[in-house]
């Protein structure tokens, strides 16, 4: 016989298997995502061979706890089981499973069916016995409480007292407690879910250049002047307010107007082209103020309800200290110029980006993690990262995860337009956000399918999206062209889609829409160029945003991006959707016309009973944009709507009317 | 500052990731199958960060090898890329990836853009002089043949030329070939594949018992009685022989004829109810013959071409030795009596299941790990293993890891009809070839959506299917109630919609339909009886079977399971799939009627351009079963069956006709 070449497993014994658990992304190399009180619910396949009765419980346990919480877990059918927590801290949770077959209730359950087919029972009893004196020899102190439901077993009158003593809920109790250990499958991974502050969810994001708001004709607007304009954000309702980046700005090679090559005298250059001899991603651009003003900022904001998002841009200007002092941190040419920025043909001799592959990589790793350090140390929580997908994929899991280790309160926005594997790459890393395709889904059917692709399936789980309908850089064609309907539906469907959502004003909520003939650029982009706008122009959307805003705030079904349900429509421009909570005491319809130029009607089906509504009844549809009530019934009814008035409707479901039953005295 | 706590990376610079490898059963725990000389396709997602091209390559080796085999990886779009290998020995392969940057390819890119623009190259002609010269120090003699490359950029007279020199297919075949090492990613698994010999893909089995195969009245049949029929079974065209437990039988509990629980004097008894005081899984039944009988059996099929497949049951009756040596292997009940099988309120008696919680299970597990070992010194290649779902896992996937390592050439095939994830798990853990829920689809839409699951998705890569219309435990409605036609309908979807499939004989070919009522049993069943059959009955399928069986030989087509793609039919008790080569010059259309009574027409569409066919061009069709011949054109064509002369067809497609021009004198 040859000799024996596979070792056997650690304990044989252990017949219960488990597979196919979610969230598991890739092999558990990167945690699921949640936020404080949100909850997380684990699924697997467990099962063993034979017959015998299955038990599993979800096991998990904070950062630095020792000791497992467990959770029974319940049987789908098919061999899926579930069982959920709810986090209540930042930071990281592990979670694993184990399975075991469970004697006791395999032994009940067969007795019951001997019972029932009127077979002796006798030897069962004794088994059953057995199986309690065993779990009595493990119980400690309950064994007192165990034993005394062997005896009764062995000395049961009949069969069907016997059955009755099987059956108490006590006895279960205890025996779920005390099973074997032995004999007890572990899941071979222990999986993690990284937990994020509510906001990371849930936040309404405002953007806008502080150069621009200076209160004097052609001067360049500072934090001071900023803080004037925070009672309006706030009145606004938003919850974060986002600069671009704030530091010295590069002059060689700096962008003029509308990123003319040649800067005119007195051109302010793109705030993303980094660095000038004043410094660089640690300092502040003179002219904006002093590291005082901005924690000054910061302050007056938090008075206000508005925390500060930050833009850090990993790049810099040919004038950057870095350039000078690390010079081992960029490539340079054979000529002795160091390398600039290019996607051939086209160049960007304002831009000197890092060289991920440099020989001094971690020093330049370090210095580069130290940026978010120097800034968390002002105070800034929150940070708007630019193109992390042209930066090393490693360093972000090595940056996101050192910062959160001091900081898990910190929140990272991945402003990544890249091609769709890139962007859950780097979600899956740790940024917290991600902007996404929302700008250029234009049909609810493209609407449908790409909310479907980010809400189901495994990408719900690592991949938290914010929706922008613009931003500087991108002024989508649905905007040039649909004029105010336009910014309304884009604006409503971004604010109700997803719980995160930000806009880029002043030009949004003023309806600015001229852009660079051909493209998706903004004409006289605020990149290049010192805006004022007229925050008093009374023809503006910003009590709409008020509205909507304060809508998101009061209904918690507004507050969470994955509880999205669509409606069918009878009219392929219009999109309805339902958002509720788990416990639908918060259900909303919105629907929204994709049509900027016509009015369109339409019929929408909901799904009455899944909603909790009893067909046939009538039931109270509250308009709260408009304040205007309607008695729906049935599953199909018409909802009209006008870009001129208003494009989209969101309405509050009363899941039943009172009826004379409902009354008191009735009977 | 507060001091780093996560580990930077081993090394920074490599900036290439690569995710979501298929085929990766369970993170890599499993391997995935594949039989010698068939492909192996791996995918993965593979990109980096910025705008840089990747290169990637498939890495594999054979067992025991220490150097990697190598293949250039293709992009497929979306960030998604292939590479094959087509394993051609038993055993293990393992494969993995590795990715990165294409520095050369990347420079390439962008000169050539930037000569299209126009711009000034200078700079760039020397930075790919540098990289030439960097890939020649690490090129050891190659560095010959590249240098002069780096001195031609350096002194092109032109652009123009310059561009040439970089476009010499010698110069990216070097670069591809030195490229920096201390750049390059490897996937952080490696992934295995498991390969078979073909017969675990592609076989044709018959199981038949041989205590019924007597030429003397009443008689037990012998080892040597069967050797007489295997003229006839090769002459059917199968490819094993498979018999049912052929060990002693026990006594106490034996069951009489039709599943009686009280076996007559005379009865023989379950051949799964396996021990007697003769012997137990080693020995067999006397009156079947010797060792030296069944050697004798052996080596006389494999003169017609025949294997000899084996059915292991761990189970014993109550008379197995192994009872009474081996208590500790069973579970013993308060009253001193060992645990027999049951599933209450049916109980086994004639059956002990072993207890695979015992406290001795390392004893147990490599006794019956010796059993298959008894079995392959005997010269047995194929094992059935019956009911392996009611064993625990652990033991499958140990047992047969540790046959295989001495004998890659050994098939299992798990007889588990159970609940699919229970199925697939046993697949997964080893298992060469499983039973499935053919025999329970019976409509075209069944049996297509079925064949999917089969064969899409990643249950192709470790669950080859047996297809079996009947067993003797399973004689399907179907069977009962349809008839001749019924037989030949689920013998010829068995026979080409899987590669491997098997029939319990003579029961079959003899159209055998008499259950007991109510159930899927055989009335008589030949589990409890001897039962002669009537080898030379005329009004029998034998001939169907040989014709379809060659055509199996004849045609790869049909030895591969996972070529299948089906057709639209008008008709919905037509089902009609189409099976291919890779190369597509084996081209087969199978249609079926799923109607044993009523004579059916319809017609198939067939995707012509995927076939390669012209639409518009006449093609042939060649009835394979029948002879006729048939003209078709376009997409949609008719096909009539009728289930008293056949209702099925298997048409052989040619691609095209020869037309005038195919003339050699045309012109």
């Amino acid at each position: 016989m040859p000799e024996e070449v596979t070792p056997l497993p650690e304990n044989g014994r252990c017949r219960v298997v488990i597979e196919g658990v979610t969230p598991e992304i890739d092999c558990g190399r990167y945690p699921a995502k949640r936020v404080v009180e949100e909850k997380l619910t684990v699924q697997a396949d467990i099962f063993a061979d034979g017959h015998d009765q299955v038990a599993a419980l979800l096991l998990y346990r904070y950062q630095g706890e020792h000791q497992w919480h467990k959770v029974l877990m319940r049987p789908l059918g098919n061999d899926r089981w579930e069982a959920d927590f709810t986090p209540s801290e930042l930071g990281y949770y592990r979670f694993t499973i184990e399975g075991r077959i469970d004697h006791f209730l395999t032994w009940k359950k067969d007795l019951v069916k001997k019972y029932d087919s009127g077979q002796f029972l006798q030897i069962d009893l004794l088994i059953g016995a057995e199986l309690i004196e065993a779990a009595a020899a493990r119980a400690g102190a309950d064994a007192e409480r165990l034993l005394p439901f062997a005896g009764r077993l062995r000395d049961a009158p009949d069969d069907s007292s016997a059955l009755a003593v099987a059956g108490e809920p006590e006895l279960e109790q205890l025996m779920a407690i005390h099973y074997d250990p032995a004999l007890v499958s572990r899941y071979g991974r222990e999986l993690r879910v990284s937990v994020d502050r509510q906001q990371a969810l849930f936040s309404a994001w405002y953007e806008l250049f502080p150069r621009s708001v200076s209160p004097s004709e052609g001067g360049h607007g500072t934090f001071r002047d900023c803080e004037q304009l925070l009672p309006e954000i706030a009145r606004m309702g938003f919850d974060v307010v986002y600069f671009p980046p704030i530091h010295p700005i590069g002059l060689t090679h700096r962008k003029g107007k509308n990123n003319s090559t040649r800067a005119e005298p007195g051109d302010p250059g793109s705030p993303w082209a980094i660095g000038a001899p004043e410094g660089g991603h640690k300092e502040i651009h003179p002219d904006l103020g002093t590291l005082d003003d901005f924690a000054h900022f910061i302050a007056a904001a938090a008075g206000y309800g508005l925390e500060v998002a930050m833009d850090i841009a990993f790049q810099a200007s040919p004038d950057h200290p870095y350039v000078r002092h690390q010079p081992e941190w960029f490539r340079w040419r054979p000529d002795g110029t160091v390398q600039y920025a290019e996607n051939p043909p086209k160049k960007y001799e304002d831009i000197i980006p890092f060289d991920f592959e440099s020989a001094q990589w971690p020093e330049m790793w370090r210095e580069l993690c130290d940026v978010f350090r120097f800034w968390i140390g002002q105070g800034v929580r929150i940070f708007r990262v630019d193109n992390p997908h042209t930066k090393a994929f490693g360093f972000w899991e090595w940056a996101i995860a050192e910062i959160k280790g001091d900081h898990p309160e910190v929140i990272f926005l991945a402003e990544a337009f890249t091609r769709p594997k890139v962007m859950y790459r780097l979600a899956k890393l740790g940024f917290s956000q991600s902007y996404t395709y929302f700008s250029w889904r234009n049909t609810p059917a493209e609407m449908e399918q790409y909310i479907q692709e980010l809400t189901r399936g495994e990408v719900r789980e690592f991949f938290r999206p914010n929706f922008w309908p613009n931003t500087p850089d991108i002024l989508p064609e649905f905007l040039q062209y649909g004029g105010r309907p336009a910014f309304i539906i884009r604006f409503i469907l971004a604010a109700t889609l997803s719980a995160s959502y930000g806009i880029y004003g002043p030009p949004f909520e003023l309806f600015v829409n001229r852009a660079v003939p051909g493209k998706e650029e903004y004409l006289d982009s605020e990149k290049y160029e010192i805006r004022p706008w007229d925050w008093d122009d009374p023809r503006q959307m910003r009590q709409l945003i008020a509205a909507v805003n304060r809508l998101r705030r009061d209904n918690p079904a507004l507050q969470n991006t994955w509880n999205v349900t669509f409606c069918q429509s009878d009219n392929d421009h219009i999109l309805a959707y339902l958002k509720a909570t788990e416990d639908r005491s918060n259900l909303l319809l919105v629907v929204v016309s994709f049509d900027p130029f016509h009015p369109q009607a339409g019929r929408i089906r909901l799904p009455l009973e899944a909603l909790g509504l009893v067909p046939g009844h009538p039931f109270l549809v509250h308009d709260l944009l408009s304040g205007d009530n309607s008695i729906w019934h049935g599953d199909w009814n018409r909802v009209e709507l006008s870009p001129a008035d208003m494009p989209a409707r969101i309405l509050k479901l009363q899941p039943r009317l009172r009826r004379e039953q409902d009354f008191d005295y009735f009977m």
